[in-house]
């Protein structure tokens, strides 16, 4: 289903996501450091198109604007702000984390170092703004778009925070489960919850439906973000794409670390190491199995992704709930 | 006259910042790196007051607002967010430029490396929006706070444009004139002339007003700009705080410098040395006085006021005319 709603509403909102690139001045440099990470340029500015991610945030949005009685042309401002609010993160957050790649390219500050990045991230920030101003050109009231502005300026801060959060935790000796979760709700679920909210707000116009919206978006991306926590020690590699408990072997402080580093003094044992071995691995993934780490992170995404569904049927009902279920249960439909 | 302009802003300007900061997701440390930059608090959190800057900007904005008959205080969120703006900038910049220490404090990312900074200048950034968003519950109307969101995204595009163009002209080898002043019009001018827009917008509520208060403060702000560059050789350092010719010393491509290189070829023979001795510091300065790049930053300098001082005719006159051209007057008053 995934593929028939990008094929309605995708081919539109990049359309709309060139115009608002195409709106900013043009230096020639410049302008390739901004359409690159998009993909829709090489690094020498050729055109082309390379897949760069999903876009699952705008295609919520546009779905939960339909959903709730609007048309989901007038949500296209919104959409591409979330779409480029995300691509500035990514911009900065490969820089943070020292990443080389991104979708099989070199990340953008490998190409142009990292002043460059740093400003070409924050141009990409600005881009976000200038997308979502545009509702107040479609026929969105001007309420609903000085309201979509509050939700996207929360939604940046707490991003930031759950960034701060991540970041921190690298050097933290003992980060709490409910830390993590505060981070993650920051860093990948706020950014979900508001692109419900804000489809659902400039969909029904209503406060009150888009609150539900958000709660669904909200819970639904806790609930991913920790099904990619599951994925990254249990996951197929020949489904991923990665290798097996990839999680393990970066160190990763994920759910079910955490959680299995406060249940087993011998997992902290091997954690204490400053370098893992084949067998450290394997045996920090049969300590997680021996404390049931995995069903308690599958409980853990279960009592998410319920939320998710419960505050999905407060604020819709009928053809809208079943699609945007049958949504939810797509984004979780790669195996582990 | 600004000091007295100061006392009756500033301590509104700041209990409305902290208001703004205050609403961020509190998390210990980051909290902490929000507010340093300010000046508000040391790098342990302890509150005290640095002096950080003079706040040229929003007390431009507010002082067009009142000068075309608004009321100040209804267009605080709009000063406060470009005085944010502003620090946001500034946090990048010192991280682009390895800038170890600024208002003689070491620097954000001195203190917290390059990743939290980076960090913290998207949360700072985030903060201006939420500051100028707070329009839409004061006095102002929808469409005027929606024209100054507009006004505010293209000058957040400007100010990466500019910076763009900053950084590549260390590493081009020739940098023309016309090249220079692109720069600084995104860099230096571009906040200046919003800054005065915004101010003049919210108090008229008049488009054609805020566009001769777009043109004063953009010009307004190239004059300073190039009166910087004027200083940076020529200026007096007991005045300036700074040492004789530091401009040549850091081998800054200033407006004089580069008019000289195009005016001198013994200058470009100077400049093609890997370092300067003391003795080139002076060759330099005399071949910059021997084509006369004084007189002809002056005048350009004297272009860009003028040209200010017109566009503020156009848009005011009797005592709001008399104020603001005294302020320019004073932003002006360091001497060379």
């Amino acid at each position: 289903m995934i593929a028939s709603l990008a094929a309605r509403y995708l081919s539109e909102l990049d359309m709309f996501m060139r115009q608002i690139v195409d709106s900013a001045p043009q230096e020639p440099e410049f302008a390739v450091m901004l359409r690159y990470p998009l993909g829709w340029v090489d690094a020498q500015g050729s055109p082309y198109n390379h897949p760069t991610g999903k876009r699952i945030r705008p295609l919520l949005l546009l779905l939960c604007a339909e959903a709730t009685g609007g048309d989901w042309r007038q949500a296209i401002p919104a959409a591409a702000a979330v779409e480029l609010l995300h691509n500035f993160s990514l911009i900065h957050d490969d820089i943070q984390d020292d990443s080389p790649t991104r979708h099989n390219r070199p990340t953008v500050w490998k190409i142009w170092g990292r002043s460059q990045a740093i400003n070409a991230g924050d141009a990409m920030f600005s881009l976000a703004y200038v997308a979502l101003q545009r509702l107040a050109q479609s026929t969105a009231t001007s309420p609903v778009a000085l309201k979509c502005w509050d939700i996207f300026n929360r939604t940046c801060l707490e991003l930031t925070r759950g960034q701060h959060l991540d970041m921190r935790f690298e050097s933290q000796q003992q980060v709490t489960v409910d830390e993590y979760l505060s981070m993650i709700s920051g860093k990948s679920a706020a950014l979900i919850g508001a692109a419900a909210e804000l489809g659902a707000l400039i969909g029904s116009g209503s406060e009150n439906t888009a609150a539900h919206f958000a709660s669904f978006g909200y819970n639904l991306g806790m609930a991913f973000q920790i099904h990619d926590d599951i994925l990254g020690i249990w996951g197929d590699p020949s489904v991923t794409g990665k290798s097996a408990a990839t999680d393990i072997i970066s160190r990763k402080k994920s759910l079910p670390v955490l959680y299995g580093l406060s249940k087993s003094p011998e997992l902290v044992q091997v954690y204490a190491k400053p370098n893992f071995s084949d067998a450290d691995v394997a045996e920090a993934v049969r300590l997680l199995n021996s404390v049931n780490a995995l069903d308690y992170t599958r409980q853990s995404e279960e009592v998410y992704y319920r939320k998710a569904l419960d505050s999905l049927g407060q604020g819709s009902s009928g053809r809208a709930y079943d699609d945007l279920a049958e949504l939810s249960e797509a984004l979780f439909a790669r195996t582990y």
